[in-house]
């Protein structure tokens, strides 16, 4: 029958079809797999997966969904623990996978110009010849595009910074699919609106991040790792909120606790290690400098009831230690076989860091959950993986309640909801507390501006 | 004759003297000093300066505004280089000077919450006492609402960042008078759209600073200056170049030329040094890692045919190096008395540095004028003071043909109109090569939904 006026999502489809061929594409595992990322929120499918190769693909795609007022939901690798990949309105998942060319890396600049695409992992490849590195490095095999939507960081990031203080400029296609160049190559600039920070950590609300130019640097000279381990989790704890205060310049220093610490021993086999809480280090710099660090936090850390620590310039002992460390969730997930985790995030000012964590754990206890904790204690920001059965509402709603109480605390101690994974559907509840109605209405307004029929990411960060 | 409609600026006028009184003023000669900042702009009076002391007091006072449709500019110490402080339209010059407490100091989270009028000078001495200090230091004695309204930086930006990288939160009252909180005290959040960086360089077109939570760093426990002298330009930036490029995490590496050095060795009385091209240098950190540096950049100098390397540790000859450093637009004053100084402001990658100091110094030969140079060279920028006679058109104009030409070299050198005064009047009409007219057309979407009727500081940034 002629006279049924066709969804306008059918339209869209019919259109990009045109451009993008099979590469838009209607299949049921496809979908199945772009509807929700890492984490335990219900999946929701889109109507259609398009998988584009160019910028300018991305812009007719918009443009078209524009038109017809059809939500695109963003997709790199599916690594969210938020919910950002799931489309609740269903619709387009943009598939950005395949734009993974890392297009320009400059030594003398110390400076990359990659697509979204690309992971973290491949780029490090890619520069290792050169001398280079990239810091940022979150735990999951994630592409720098979802980390730069979703404000990312890592281990890192307590003496690089986020992947906020790591982006130069980006290419961003706009709702209605103009493209727009932010930032630029300089190390610093005063001209005009900073809108490469207005695109980061925007979580696909705002545009569609197809270019990135980012900062690298020079792979240090020496690179020492350290384990040591702490009777109780305050003597850890209040180990890292002293180095931070000397201003040792540590490179990494990340905090297990002794569940996290049982979980991992198992997972990664690491031999010689107690279940006790443990501090993970690193140090770069020259070869007298790390050994000048690393010294001095092992006097704090021997002050303070830490004991065994072990330092390692070899590259093989701290590659296992920090492989270890990222499969940290992984380890998780295998100390409670066929269970999900639900990873907080909460991130806190360095002197209230103890009474963060010692709190978490008190409702941990409470709650009658398995919970590890491990965390970017440098930072102020730690992660609690709730073990959870997935499907079991019980289960989950214990889990809920669990982190809303980590959560509360956290904001009442002058911290944020999240200090890495972003807000996606399961943080939106907390922002309003934390920012204030009328910061919030900011941001709405903002987005009401750059996105005015509300297609890009819909129900992501805003509730309704 | 009771049928005059009033103007709506004397409306505002006179409802504001309700809550401001004598604070509210129409003096002609605190109007002048309100008419522009140390630059060579085409003073313009506002209609009334208000001296305000709250963040309650600029809030009724941008309603008033905002329901009246009258511009208001905010002044802080009025120290810029661009403009940005002339109430090109009338209307209310905003005084923010008075708001100069600092409300808390943590030495345990090293962050600290200052009102907008604070200066850094202000700051660093009651910091002192606690081991902590501030470092980003422009030239001038500005506020640091100032700073971060213009998305300033100065000597240390190369090892800690610029006002962008060391704000963690801030309080804005926005045009129509609401009061927003922005960012917290986490040292990095995925919580929303980022806003502190968004009113970060927004030069008083988006809101009006009101608080600023700074990030704060333990004094380092040795200091070294050296101060090192170079046949030529090249030898000197070429040591720049592959200092950064080797990752010494210099805290200062500041260039002179032959003509700066000339100045500065008369109005600093800096004995025994040549007016050559010369490096000003600083080192942070442990005894240990600041020698490592110290001679690992004398060697990379001497290589470059760098002479009389001269390294000082006691507070003395470092004070009086830095006081050199910062007066060095003072000293370009003195140089050719009578005359005024037009700065710019370029900046560019680093391999490209050389390229475009070099071709600012044809320029400015070319030109006839005279214009030393003077710059933060570990991040690609530098500044030429172009020395005219205040008032002669014909100077000016010589003047501006010179800035003109350097900028557009940096463009073409993938650089920026500005790295760290703001663009205000004087660099507008390079924006739009800069960014591109889409990415310009998303800055003014953003200026007409947060400030609709263009009251703040119009005629800023943007050209009409």
């Amino acid at each position: 029958m002629n006279s049924i006026t066709p969804r306008p999502v059918d339209t869209v489809i019919a259109a990009a079809r045109a451009f993008l061929g099979e590469r838009l594409t209607l299949n049921d595992a496809i979908r199945q797999q772009h509807g929700r990322g890492e984490d335990t929120t219900t999946p929701t499918l889109p109507d259609a997966v398009a998988f584009v190769d160019t910028t300018e693909e991305v812009s007719r795609l918009l443009a078209l969904c524009h038109q017809h007022g059809v939500p695109v939901t963003p997709f790199g690798a599916g690594t969210s623990l938020e919910g950002h990949v799931n489309p609740v309105r269903g619709g387009i998942s943009l598939d950005l996978s395949r734009m993974a060319a890392i297009e320009e890396v400059s030594a003398e600049d110390m400076d990359g110009l990659i697509q979204p695409g690309v992971t973290r992992q491949q780029l490090n490849e890619h520069l290792r010849d050169q001398g280079l590195f990239f810091p940022v490095d979150p735990g999951s095999h994630c592409t720098i595009g979802g980390m730069c939507a979703t404000r990312a960081s890592g281990t890192n990031a307590v003496r690089y910074g986020t992947i906020r203080e790591n982006v130069l400029g980006l290419e961003v296609v706009l709702a209605d699919g103009r493209v727009i160049q932010t930032g630029g190559r300089t190390r610093k600039a005063a001209n005009g609106y900073d809108l490469t920070r207005l695109f980061i950590g925007s979580e696909g609300t705002l545009g569609v991040i197809t270019r990135i130019r980012l900062r690298l640097y020079g792979i240090p000279e020496a690179m020492v790792s350290a384990v040591c381990q702490f009777p109780d989790l305050a003597s850890a704890v209040n180990t890292v909120i002293a180095t931070m205060q000397l201003g040792v310049p540590v490179a990494r220093i990340e905090l297990l606790d002794e569940v996290q610490m049982e979980a991992c021993i198992a997972y990664s086999k690491l031999e010689g290690m107690a279940p006790t809480p443990t501090l993970f280090l690193e140090f770069h710099g020259t070869e007298a400098a790390v050994g000048e660090q690393a010294e001095t936090v092992q006097a704090i850390a021997t002050d303070h009831g830490g004991s065994g620590f072990a330092w390692a310039r070899d590259a093989e002992t701290r590659n296992k230690l920090w492989k270890a460390r990222h499969d940290a969730y992984w380890a998780c997930l295998a100390y409670r076989p066929g269970k999900k985790g639900i990873a907080t995030d909460v991130c806190v000012p360095i002197s209230r860091l103890a009474e963060a964590l010692l709190g978490a754990k008190e409702d941990i206890r409470a709650s009658g959950l398995d919970a590890p904790i491990v965390g970017h204690v440098g930072d102020g920001n730690f992660h609690t993986v709730i073990l959870v059965t997935d499907g079991d509402q019980a289960d989950l709603d214990r889990a809920w309640e669990l982190d809303r109480k980590i959560v509360h605390r956290a904001l009442q101690l002058g911290g944020t909801c999240s200090g890495e994974h972003g807000v996606g559907l399961g943080k939106r509840e907390f922002l309003e507390v934390e920012h204030g109605p009328e910061a919030l209405a900011v941001m709405r307004s903002l987005k009401q501006t750059l996105d005015p029929k509300g297609i890009l990411n819909p129900g992501k960060i805003f509730r309704n």
